[in-house]
């Protein structure tokens, strides 16, 4: 069970070597990332794009593309294209977004033909390992569904627990966070936080517990479910998974987590077919590092699966 | 101006001291929090409530009674309404919550004859002081207002405005903060993010500046407005109020800001004709007295008004 970042790391390097596809790859931070995973064991990469440019910035960093495939192609959709082609005929694990915008990126995705899809929304789940927080927490969905309704959210406990098992995390908790701990008809995310609660009992969400609506207080701090004489739950400061009422509550917190908090972290997006990586300018390279290895352990999941 | 609680605690000093009336005051943490404002020459106090039972925590904790005035009533909203009344007649200058449910205290807070009532509705300001930011960050509203209307927000903005200009900060930043830092018609809280602004510059809303649609980088990490270019905006990183799209976003955040960082913090009602302070039993006795610090702060900035 991969209660770090570390112990993510440690997972992976008992998978079998999996293998990015990187899309319009000649963008110096994601070059970097890909030549660091190469190095630590993480993945190896097929990169698909500007061949010159790639060059060029490989000569930059001091990456030896004789250790890469290369695939030349100078258009970016085509590009695109390509690299998510080579995941969906199986010749890559992993997918994962170069120097390309997020729009075209997630469009390639969607392709009929050669795209990633499946029958779940695409969604998004963040793992944080946190200073003072002893295991990983998913944070979904922070980044992609500005509005989930029930439907989404049961979707998004599905594609979450998915990587949460990938992590070795059999039984994950799922908190369907709000402000408060108890339903109020006049919050909705109250009331889903409910229904889902009843879904899970009743079989309907299966692999995970599913106990909401909780505070943040007693999603996380052990202290204080037992402080509000909330030990009866079944969810008492031990959550793995807090599932947002919406994008900004989600988003907001992921970023303050960023700036004022000691941690590690890694984003995979979720509800496809294969792992895809889409890292944005602001990300860290540990981040994306971090995103490589934990798309890597849910790619070898998925291959044990079929 | 303030930059952290300990400036504020040094603009207390400077300030006439200020009197607290508790309603129902028999409760040993608030009774802890207001001996300690004593001591430290932050405010003295009017204990209303059941004389008896205050005598008995007072002995348990080494508090002298007869540094206290105290006011018998055994009846629970009884006192809260001698406690509130002596506020509206400007016997005391805060007012403060004992061991009464909340409800009750919010009820005495509205009472049409001898209550705190103001033109705007109540709102909540949380101050922090958070390790690695520079200076004080307000957060609104993460308790009280579930889903506040643009009007909503005009008032919890003039009214948090007023709490940072006591604090010595004359001119705020506040940043209406979402997970985008673009106007998106699908996004409500973002379009009147960019209403508030409009407000601001049109002189609607004044006393500080007003700049959104930002996300929570943008709000409070300088570097992040350099990296996503984004530095002819009003507020680079050095938001001072951050303004919630609704109580889920804010309440969240707050709580990870308290379970996560190094920090200090106090809580005001704001919207009343005086400080109203509302901890709750979740919060620690620094947070307590800081509160009470705040309320004295802005007691003696609106005692200057008048």
């Amino acid at each position: 069970m991969s209660k770090s970042f570390d112990d993510l790391l440690a997972k992976v390097s008992t998978c079998s070597k999996k293998k990015l596809a990187v899309a319009v790859a000649q963008d110096k931070p994601v070059l970097e990332a890909v030549k660091a995973a190469k190095e630590r064991g993480i993945a190896d990469a097929i990169l698909v794009g500007d061949e010159a440019e790639i060059k060029k910035i490989a000569d930059e960093i001091g990456m030896d593309l004789a250790d890469y495939e290369v695939i030349h192609e100078a258009d970016v959709q085509e590009a695109a294209l390509i690299a998510v082609g080579l995941v969906h005929d199986k010749k890559a694990d992993m997918y994962m977004k170069g120097i390309i915008d997020t729009k075209s990126f997630l469009k390639s995705i969607l392709n009929k033909e050669r795209g990633l899809r499946t029958g779940r929304p695409l969604s998004h789940v963040a793992v944080f390992d946190i200073k003072g927080i002893d295991h990983l927490l998913f944070l979904t969905d922070v980044a992609f569904i500005p509005y989930p309704t029930l439907e989404d959210k049961v979707n998004i406990i599905n594609s979450t627990v998915d990587v949460c098992h990938a992590c070795g995390i059999d039984m994950p908790k799922v908190a369907p966070i709000a402000a408060v701990e108890v339903v109020n008809p006049k919050m909705p995310c109250t009331v889903e936080a409910a229904e889902l609660t009843k879904m899970n009992e009743e079989g309907q969400i299966t692999g995970c517990i599913v106990d909401g609506p909780l505070s943040m207080d007693l999603a996380i701090e052990p202290e204080a479910a037992l402080h509000k004489g909330a030990t009866d739950r079944k969810i008492v400061g031990d959550a793995d998974v807090l599932l947002f009422p919406d994008i900004h509550a989600g988003n907001l917190v992921y970023k303050v987590l960023v700036h004022t908090t000691e941690f590690k972290n890694g984003c995979i997006l979720t509800g496809t077919s294969a792992p895809a990586i889409l890292t944005s300018r602001s990300d860290s390279f540990e981040t994306k590092v971090n995103s490589i290895a934990l798309a890597a352990v849910v790619a070898d999941a998925m291959a044990k699966q079929n």
